[in-house]
């Protein structure tokens, strides 16, 4: 059961949702690019202090919109998991290639 | 360690988080007034076939931006289980609300 207010609202939920898609691809083309910057550059995989001061960025920026800060490094947690599922996925692809050149 | 080209990257990233977060708040205004608008017109809170629209619609946009559906549909699992949050806290307040004043 649907009226016309209800359907302006899930209207604005869905632009709103094609946005956080949008976004949270552009994310993981950035990240992707880190990865193939620090194995080019010899720089280490992770840096736990990058890693805390986001948090506590992301949670100051949570407090500013009013969201519970908890609810942002739960986003935020979801996000980095992919991001290494990711790197795995390309480790595994560069191994097979140095299989099939050895 | 960093260099100019990660924190090229970085600060990249955390515009795009601070988006993010924006966005979040946005959609939680919204989801909010729903919950206000189906309270008033007696519709009902649930609505599974819209739920089932929107993670077929976001399995679409996450393979239109090259991302895995399955994780569009964890970040859209987070985000329905604090709109869930959001509305039981307003259930709590307004039923704090009619003990003071039965």
């Amino acid at each position: 059961m649907t009226d016309e207010v209800l359907q302006g609202f899930r209207d604005r939920i869905d632009i709103v949702d094609e946005r956080l898609m949008e976004l949270l691809a552009e994310r993981f083309e950035i990240t992707k690019a880190v990865g193939s910057h620090k194995a080019a550059t010899g720089l280490p995989a992770a840096d736990p202090g990058r890693e805390e001061r986001q948090v506590e960025r992301l949670h100051l920026l949570a407090e500013r919109f009013g969201m519970d800060p908890e609810f942002s490094v739960k986003v935020f947690r979801l996000i980095v998991d992919e991001v290494i599922r990711h790197h795995e996925r390309i480790a595994e692809a560069t191994d097979s290639g140095q299989d099939q050149a050895p």
